[in-house]
């Protein structure tokens, strides 16, 4: 029998919530002792703990894992819903034209931005800044509004919305443009209201990297920022990146865009050699396959969901996005506090689940009836099909 | 402050190893009330219980989230190294050349049945049932004996020993195949010894699905029995595959053959159909992108170990077998037995970590030096970096 106090010497490892203690687990031979174990753990605030337990009396080895996974206290880790620090997305709102082999929508409201926010809003109330034209629809503005969207930042010109076009393969792993029409999105400058320049969480979605080191250049107290980009960029506009970049606490770009970035086919040496260039949270997005977060400290992987018929992957990436950096607003996230890099894998989860809700109806429709609590429920989903 | 007793009586659901229980939950307000808790649940033997709470009394919202994962005392589960019942394997033993970005070799050990059982013999004792010719070298014998493997069913027949021979492409993804000789493998008609007829588990390695289905027919006390299959089999012998597949208990194939398999390009819908084919354990490799195991009763995903570089592929998937099969057969993995899914779910993942070992060197040249350490330290790496 081992006291608390015991395991807590050996257990008990500054920084590191990760420990396997042999030399204690090896004085455990009755359940009861784990519980007193369990218990100095729990008193002293250890976050996950893995024993390994070889009870040589009955002559069977035997094998104990036990883990404890155990917030923090505090109010900014707690509130389910964080309002009160937000969310700045840069980014495109448009109308898509989409047709997939379960059918064909003409126009309906769309771009980056408007996915991005859209997702993120059920973590946090995110303010967007884009530009859209004078044929905007009310409803997409309601929309929009009904979700917590602040749209103080939505630029109305005078011309057309931003419009795209495609059509999907019958796999829907490829995607043909069949039109792009930029409108008043090729003269898009981003505008910051006052309000949003103290916001602690940024988003800067795919545009010029100038524009957003320029939007980046006006926040004043940023707690995690990043954003992502595309292969237009990768090639045409790389030192403008790379000088964009190197302010970025986190990049999301998927698998083929890493490798263009990093001029590395392994994914292990791609992701090392883009965390030199700035962000040290990287997560490459891998479709269906899923996504990975990769961080000097470690590495996180998680598959794609499976879903039983994907409708419209059109947004899929922008919702991971939102959810990701969304679920990081809401938990108060901050680089300059003590780091738990779980809180940034299950960013990564409620990421990957936002993004499987998105595929489920043409375009933003899946969120017009999804709540808080499917969310939820998709999460520990996640974690009952990885669990081993 | 909540007895075990009161505990247990929410908790417990017969056959059902975890919970979700709400009601209890909502009366832990210390560290203690969770520890008498714990107390109980593992005096009677609960294996994983998740608890939410919500603790009112300090205007906090708190997650607590407590899994436990205690497997069964009882001889066969414990065993580290399972020698006693062992898997019966069948298969090629070839010659193969291979060329990668990394190297060239003209002539090295090779062949499905080789594989599987070098992998599989970390955890069992594999006996194999193959053919080779009179060219087959001692010291590759020698090899497969230092693991501990049965040779008594390896046919040496007069002629030469399958050979096979590919180049793969600069990112590995594909693979050309310059030669096959066949060989004495032509002919190969499996003889099964006396003393492998008794064998509790069993891998039909992809050959003709007559002949497995023959194999099939003298094990007198099966266990736990399965194998693969390839595209040509599924195109050119889907009568006799079908007649043969609907007696096992899984099946371990490839995303592509799930899909012709089935006639379904969406796998949750394709491993429907194939498990209503019979294998009621289907597991799908994705090579780099990972595993998942389907069952009637539910999914378990894993993404691919990310190698810093792969020097050869060749035999990858049947490594994955031998440690998914080797795995179960060191448990006394019993389909008769009161069934714990996450023991299947860890089969996917030694396989998925032996997998990973063999691409580290050219052909079985990893197994030369590979031990049980190193691959328990691969599982818990898996383990590390699929948790949130």
């Amino acid at each position: 029998m081992i006291s608390p106090d015991d395991a807590l010497q050996v257990l008990l490892r500054p920084g590191n919530d990760f420990v396997r203690a042999r030399s204690v687990a090896d004085q455990i031979s009755t359940a009861e002792d784990l519980v007193v174990l369990t218990l100095g753990l729990l008193q002293d605030g250890i976050q996950r703990v893995k024993i390994g337990v070889d009870v040589a009396e009955d002559e069977l080895a035997q094998e104990i894992t036990l883990s404890i996974s155990m917030p923090r206290k505090g109010p900014e880790r707690l509130l389910r819903y964080n309002g009160a620090m937000s969310l700045v997305v840069v980014g495109s709102v448009a109308y898509d034209g989409v047709e997939t082999p379960h059918g064909k929508v003409e126009r309906m409201l769309g771009g980056a931005c408007t996915y991005i926010a859209l997702s993120a809003s059920y973590f946090t109330s995110p303010k967007i800044v884009a530009v859209v034209g004078d044929d905007f629809d009310a409803a997409d503005r309601e929309l929009l509004v009904s979700r917590g969207i602040d749209l103080e930042g939505l630029e109305v010109a005078e011309g057309k919305t931003f419009f795209w076009a495609g059509v999907y393969s019958q796999d829907m792993n490829d995607r043909t443009t069949l039109q792009t029409d930029l409108n008043v999105f090729a003269d898009f400058s981003p505008k910051l209201p006052e309000a949003y320049k103290t916001q602690p969480y940024l988003f800067l979605g795919n545009i010029q990297p100038a524009l957003q080191k320029q939007v980046f250049g006006q926040m004043a107290n940023l707690r995690f920022c990043g954003g992502d980009t595309m292969n237009f960029w990768i090639n045409d506009f790389r030192s403008e990146l790379l000088k964009t970049i190197e302010d970025w606490n986190f990049l999301l770009i998927n698998d083929s865009e890493a490798k263009l970035l990093s001029g590395e086919s392994n994914l292990r040496k791609a992701a090392e050699k883009i965390m030199a260039m700035g962000p040290k949270n990287l997560v490459i997005k891998r479709g269906e396959y899923g996504a990975m977060l990769f961080r000097p400290d470690g590495l996180f992987m998680v598959p794609g969901y499976l879903l039983e018929s994907v409708f419209d992957p059109t947004g899929a990436g922008d919702c991971f996005a939102g959810g990701f950096v969304g679920y990081l607003a809401e938990r108060g996230f901050d680089l300059n506090g003590e780091i738990d890099p779980h809180e940034l894998h299950r960013a990564v989860i409620y990421g990957s689940a936002m993004g499987s809700f998105c595929c489920e109806k043409f375009g933003v429709d899946r969120f017009r009836t999804l709540t808080r609590e499917e969310i939820d429920a998709r999460v520990e989903e996640f974690r009952k099909f990885t669990a081993f």
